[in-house]
């Protein structure tokens, strides 16, 4: 464990050293867990010799069992002023921060602290994280497979009346016995609902012969899973069957295209254009999928103007949807993993 | 409800021409709720005479049914873009933003628009929300009733060996019954766990003559309980009843002291006075209390340093607590409401 994070911490100090500052604040949570494998709240103060967490009294006792190696800072009178202690202490000019994380107030606090400039640096962390190692892909590959269970579990308690939030009610349930806890609030949606593609479960009670669209993802030691399906509970028009099968298709296809080296925009374009020929171009309404890891939306972007590039470890969502106000929607959507030839859809 | 957003609108159209700029820019969640009364996501630009509702394609079906009388811009490229071209269409140049919520990079992405000037202008909304009104108690009163009924729930589940994992996926099988959501994790611990003012639930079997420490809330129509319980399990050591008479003699002293026109200072100095007294000063690691309603923290702060002055309609939690590293923890936090005349714990 140690190993893995002076390794991260190694990567990152080389990106500081690169980006010309003394040192680099992460805020962001899923940031100072990556780095430190510790879930406290607190803030990392990284430089080229030396790290900090700075934390409050209401984690002391969890940090110092988790961090050995660390310098542990209990902020006092407030952030900034800890930050500042640090920083008369090492005598540093220039300090990158996480300028995505940071609030233009909290910047504005830290600004007034004497004697250093604060650089924005904004995705460092989030760069690294992109690219999962074996272990990273594990976590995944569990959290996975309770998802999995969890859409078995739900399909087989699809009866007529019940309602989306009882269903949620009893997923989560499910859900919690193996896995940390949900790694998004549960989309449970029937009928004309399923339009709504980030719709919230209500009352509304499922009738026969109607579409159900169940999104859902599990948490194991911070890492995500994330999974929809489109279940057609009865019989339904054809047209469902039809768009059924063209955005599982346009899914085949754009996973095909995934390989190392391959641009996410492509990746994108590849699926978006099969549902445009298919006339539902224009109510595709989201992006073709996301990265997933430590957060349920991360990077790698895939979107028509992204621009990263795909690599191994990288895992990410392909979800195309067809969203028809006041009747209904479909999405399908699963999870792939860049190998070193190709892509797989993550099992 | 429309009376309710417009008087609310009202007020904070008055703070914006006090602030002498010609809109206001919000990005926080409750914030766009309280002022809109729809969850949808997107961001609120408010002018002298306009209400702009900004979101992306995810939600335009929800925000059309919700918001009449809005003027909705649904964003193409950007969000960036979508305030550029109504900046545009102003003229405005000087806009507030909440600079508590936007980050730095969101801050220097809008700063790039060209002829508008962006002020800081934290915390108007946040200020407005601290005064609950009639309907807002009622929410918060079901919320509570839910936390209060699950308790309930919760203790009379309570047996040897089962795991605080367990026993916080019942309370939340429970909650979900009449609530939306919990208000935030829950905190379930036990036996020495209990001094982790923040712990989260682990497979700890729960043994004969412990502690047991629960901190939960419920959600409904977006309104938050917070409260918290410590049960003796059994029989446990002399110390600990003493400690729970201390804390709670002290929440009694300080709810005494409520009333309007009092600094929330001495609030938390009442409270904390009588634990410094005890012995106990150093290891009452947090604050007094904290504001709650569509947050779960949120103004006003009770703490040694708060200068926000009580009034009549504000909702905060007062919870002492005492944690022995290596041995256990108790607290007690109940919600209090500021009436005309004093404050009561809310049932």
């Amino acid at each position: 464990m140690v190993k893995v994070t002076e390794s991260r911490l190694g990567t990152l100090r080389q990106k500081i050293k690169e980006r010309k500052v003394e040192g680099f604040l992460i805020k962001k949570p899923q940031n100072t867990f990556y780095l430190s494998r510790c879930w406290a709240e607190g803030r990392i103060l990284l430089t080229k010799r030396e790290k900090f967490f700075i934390t409050t009294s209401l984690f002391a006792e969890e940090a110092r069992s988790k961090l050995s190696g660390w310098q542990i800072v209990i902020q006092k009178d407030s952030f900034e002023e800890a930050v500042f202690q640090i920083c008369k202490k090492l005598g540093s000019k220039k300090i990158g921060f996480e300028a995505s994380h940071f609030s233009f107030e909290e910047y504005r606090k830290l600004g007034q602290i004497k004697g250093t400039l604060w650089i924005p640096c904004p995705g460092l962390v989030e760069k690294e994280r992109a690219i999962k190692d074996t272990e990273e892909i594990s976590c995944i590959r569990r959290a996975l497979r309770v998802a999995k269970a969890t859409f078995d579990y739900v399909e087989a308690r699809l009866r007529e009346r019940v309602t989306e939030k009882d269903l949620a009610r009893e997923a989560i349930y499910f859900l919690r016995k193996d896995a940390d806890e949900e790694a998004f609030p549960l989309i449970v949606l029937f009928g004309e609902r399923t339009s709504l593609p980030h719709g919230k479960p209500t009352q509304r009670r499922l009738e026969k012969n109607e579409l159900v669209l169940l999104d859902l993802g599990a948490k194991i030691e911070g890492y995500c899973s994330d999974l929809t399906r489109t279940i057609f509970f009865g019989r339904v028009k054809k047209k469902w069957h039809q768009i059924y099968h063209l955005i599982t298709e346009a899914q085949k296809d754009a996973l095909h295209q995934v390989k190392p080296g391959v641009i996410c925009s492509h990746i994108d374009k590849t699926l978006r254009e099969k549902i445009k020929k298919a006339g539902y171009g224009e109510v595709f309404l989201h992006d073709s999928g996301h990265g997933v890891g430590l957060e349920v939306h991360e990077s790698p972007s895939i979107t028509f103007k992204s621009k990263e590039v795909l690599k191994p470890g990288m895992v990410f969502t392909l979800e195309p949807g067809v969203y028809l106000e006041g009747e209904g929607g479909i999405r399908v959507e699963e999870m792939v993993l860049v190998t070193e030839n190709g892509g797989e859809i993550l099992e």
